[in-house]
């Protein structure tokens, strides 16, 4: 095992434009009753199972059968070797985490089978062997040859910082040398239909000090949006414009953000500004106008895609678990430019509401879409053809404690709150630890304990989350004066010792959410919020009355209880509302309102006929118990509606 | 030219489940504002350029290149035979309702032009040419090949009706034979991925008397939904369970209505009623859970398919102009089946509501997808890669006379209305003449003289529109005490004599439409709606506020004024409402609703910590006025926001 300050998630720790330098997962112990539990269980048996579909599937079988160590026809889908790539980081950073000898022999073997399937000239991608080896790099817009790539190369990366072994980076560097003879400066201009290869190439160069791997990076974000185009030239792939000209987030979701942390990436280390500017640009069009309250992106099913702004569908959202954790993944890279808390609160609301919704509370199962609302029909699976999101999961999981603080020159950074320990290398100052505890999501209240520090002084700053209006902070029990903001740190800077105390208070009541009026699909509908977690309402929990039916006061008052039986643990909202007799409607999808029995027709000077017909009834509205759990804890009973807007009554 | 009542639409004049019997296109005779001058047009531009479009696009190349006549390459996509066949069909009855001579000559060439390329077994599809001739029925779930051969016969059908000639009728009947040959007693069970064959037999059947013909189209309706699939096995394509099973509208929403219309045409022939069980269970689901306001149906991008109940997103609307030309196909064959008003009900919404905005007023230009939102981007075009719906539009133009009137046994019906004159032969009656003079649909004062009439009694049904709420019939001036409903025929039996006077009179208030609690899209939104028509806004009307944040009241009065100037002639209404400022929502897309300024915060025994941050302003209401034109008519201005629902004020 390395020195466990060696294994951070992205290595910015030398990056030139980088403020925030990065904490090794192995360096963050969790021991909190909300995390530390779905990481040991994504260790213990999320990464096991993932393992045994990756064999069962013929997934490592492909680079057996690539070495030639095992007959037979390649299995599954082209980009296939993705998902083992993908494994492989999570197990690595699982094992940065908590050290696993068995895992690690694992590991040992699946990348003897890798380095065994590598060509002699570096190429690597058991889909292109034997019979299909001249058609290698014929088609960069659809066979995903450098996507996969990037996952090896993230792998190795991953790998070789959390065990020190050289052996799958060794193969990463052979492959990236052979992708640089192809479209470095020696070769043609070359760009992946689905980007992942540039942040990987960022990290390598990292993590070996190479250039080129960094030059190639920028000359492959620099190849699209041209003519010819390399990878499509539609906005599907982000080929339509140069990168440094895009507006929005546009085309298949996944992508985008992908795209989006190689540009983030490149631009730390290069400073290149007009990267910095696309970004910002497409950040904003993300946040004002196409993402969901969970943080969920990519809304439309046709293209795995952003649709237009504020096209947010919330039966029909499409909201891949992925999408959601390249969000994570881009955002921990804007994060770390310049410590904005605009970048950790979305962090932080993804993480709990649009990747943690992708899998079962057993640890078994995921969503691959993540829908708003459903009919009940919406299950998840153990597995998927396309399987990309398990293994997505697995490696955010198993590298989750690597996004709980940062340290910049003489400061300590907590972004996320859960209880437990951090041992610290701060810039300029020392070695630190803190011991956190807080029974945060549930709880708004958290305690910082400094048990080791250097005699200097310097900053602990403190996320104070947009989503929060009423807050306090003290030290040693005492008010500090300092000014807390929403979506904001809070500094404290003075000169530590063992044994003080950092009380932040964050008020946790119920919030209703509205939408923008552009919105329409909110219409007249809020979603019900507390701390950092969005709830929804689920049949489940309303055996006497349909979760489409019920309306809520703008007014309505709310208990919130902790209930440790009930999803694994987790605070339920309840409150008296209303639900509507839908009975009146017989049958009928459209009627006039004035037909409900409002008032007087609208105006119409010929309208003097005798009426014909029956008057419908009026709709009649009984009092109801609303009941809401997590957005995140959803689908893990038995099948029916949910809903996360809830409509006001009028 | 033949005789003028030998030309209708769906030739059920001896189907013995039909009570209704269909009238010829050429037996009535439009004279009003708003059909006859959209007829003309569609005669002297629509067709017309459409030719054009297909000569331009190789698609009658296509037939010449395999008949030998010109060399080349088979151009566009493998289904293109079938925009031929649709432009056939609406030649032919183009020329039922005005002969005209170069129309015929145009037509007789490309008939020679599609007969020299029919092999000599009767096969015929010009994409399985030559080097492509040994794949001729291989692949059925995707390759169309009886779906261009079902348009061949539908296009032959209609051109035998229309000019007596027999020399596509010919081609078409050695096409039937071969597929009879193939698929038939002696062949193998078989269905097309894309169904339309089934109702274009029943035709054939009609038209020649060959039984074969007939069970053909039993025997493919009944190949769906087996072991081993005949289509692809998914609900897709209809084939996941047996057609009898059927009990909801999905997948691909065209071909769901096309297989309705040949289960619907086998059932007026066989009276076999598990197939109208099968229909009146689809149709059930359609109208309560998976249709629009407009009667748009097929909601979904992804698969140009039915979503699932409620599923109707108005910005991502699908609504192919097919699927809604599709839907009155259909619902023509039930209401002939036994004259219920329901049926006719939704072809006229249809009609002026979901197929009508799929061309412009100028006759030129075509929407595929109709959305009921838009942003402004939407905007029709001349022609498409995949053109099913111009020639759709063109062929439903052509027949429109076909539907204004059926006559069953001692009974005249009048489905729709618009001014003009009808002559016929009512069963069991005699001859008879009306003149229909009405301004509809702007005005709902309709008025009918019988000019001709035998002197024995007959009973004249007038539908009495679903939507209409106040109503009065009188007959030469004087009340019938005919019973009025919404939603049903009024039946007036009299002997009557030439210049007895029948007045109509619907009132045409403004109406506003409300949806049904379960779809969540239209929360608390109204739709606008006089007489037929369902109205939009859009931004060409209102150069000062964004038309996204206008609200309406429920109590709101209108003013209803035809504007002859105005996108060739329409009623405008106009309101008082309200504009919401955007402004205070300052660039975010959710936040707290009691930020907005509302009463005290929701209950929450914790929050007792100091307030931090500062409050958003609370967004101003304004006065604004709302102008809305029929949805029909939207998009024929400059580019711009355009909405049907509209938000109700709170």
């Amino acid at each position: 095992m390395r020195d466990s300050n060696r294994c951070p998630v992205v290595d910015t720790s030398r990056s030139p434009q980088s403020l925030l330098k990065p904490v090794s997962v192995g360096s963050v112990t969790l021991n909190d009753l909300f995390w530390a539990p779905r990481i040991e269980m994504n260790r213990s048996i999320t990464i096991p199972l993932q393992y045994q579909q990756c064999e069962a599937t013929g997934r490592i079988d492909n680079f057996r059968r690539a070495s030639g160590r095992k007959p037979g026809d390649f299995q599954g889908i082209f980009f296939n070797d993705s998902d083992v790539y993908k494994w492989i980081e999570a197990a690595a950073y699982s094992i940065a985490s908590k050290p696993d000898a068995n895992l690690d022999t694992t590991l040992d073997g699946v990348i003897d089978d890798i380095a065994a399937a590598q060509d002699r000239s570096g190429y690597l991608n058991t889909y292109y062997t034997f019979e299909r080896e001249r058609e290698r790099w014929t088609n960069l817009r659809d066979m995903h040859e450098m996507y996969c790539a990037g996952h090896l190369l993230q792998g190795a990366v991953a790998h070789h910082r959390a065990t020190g072994k050289r052996s799958l980076l060794e193969v990463a560097c052979r492959l990236a040398d052979h992708v640089d003879d192809q479209f470095g400066p020696q070769g043609r201009p070359g760009a992946c239909g689905h980007e992942e290869m540039e942040m990987a190439l960022v990290e390598l160069y990292r993590e070996t000090g190479e250039s080129r791997y960094l030059h190639l990076a920028s000359r492959m974000i620099d190849a699209r949006g041209r003519h010819p185009s390399v990878a499509g030239g539609d906005a599907y792939h982000q080929d339509h414009v140069p990168f440094r000209d895009l507006a929005e987030m546009t085309g298949h979701a996944v992508r985008a953000v992908y795209l989006d942390c190689g540009a983030t990436d490149v631009f730390a280390e290069t400073g290149d500004a007009s990267l910095l500017f696309a970004l910002e640009r497409q950040w904003a069009n993300m946040m004002t106008t196409r993402i969901y309250v969970t943080g969920g992106i990519g809304s439309r099913w046709d293209g795995e895609a952003f649709g237009a702004d504020y096209e947010l569908p919330n039966d029909r959202a499409y909201t891949e678990t992925c999408a959601a954790i390249g969000s994570i993944m881009w955002n921990w890279r804007m994060l770390s430019i310049a410590g904005d808390a605009r970048h950790s609160d979305l962090i932080e609301t993804t993480l709990y509401n649009a990747v943690l919704p992708g899998l079962s509370l057993d640890g078994k199962q995921y969503f691959y879409q993540n829908p708003l609302a459903d009919a009940g029909g919406h299950r998840r699976q153990e597995w998927f053809g396309c399987a990309c999101c398990p293994p997505n999961i697995a490696r955010l999981m198993a590298s989750l404690p690597g996004y709980f603080y940062s340290v910049s020159d003489g400061a300590v950074w907590a972004h996320l709150y859960a209880s437990g320990k951090v041992v610290l290398n701060v810039p300029g100052a020392g070695q630190v630890e803190l011991i956190q505890e807080t029974e945060y999501p549930w709880s708004g209240d958290v305690c910082l304990t400094i048990t080791e520090s250097p005699s200097v002084e310097w900053t602990l700053l403190l996320r104070v989350p947009g989503w929060c209006r009423a807050a306090d902070l003290r030290v040693n029990g005492k008010e500090t004066g300092v000014r807390l903001e929403p979506g904001k740190y809070a500094a404290v800077r003075r000169i530590w010792r063992p044994g003080d105390r950092v009380d932040l208070g964050l008020a946790m009541p119920v919030r209703m959410i509205e939408s923008h009026p552009f919105l329409s699909a909110n219409h007249r509908q809020v979603a019900l919020a507390r701390g950092p977690l969005i709830y929804c309402v689920e049949a489940a929990d309303h055996p006497d009355v349909d979760v489409r039916v019920l309306e809520i006061s703008q007014n309505a008052r709310f208990t919130s209880r902790f209930q440790p039986g009930v999803l694994d643990g987790v605070v339920m909202l309840r409150s008296d509302v209303f639900a509507v007799e839908t009975g009146a409607w017989s049958h009928s999808l459209y009627r006039n309102v004035h037909e409900a029995g409002g008032s007087a027709t609208t105006g119409d000077t010929t309208a003097t006929r005798p009426v014909i017909g029956s008057l419908p009834i009026r709709p009649q509205i009984s009092p109801a118990r609303l009941v809401a759990i997590p957005y995140y804890a959803w689908a893990n009973r038995q099948p029916g509606s949910m809903r996360v807007w809830i409509p006001l009554i009028p």
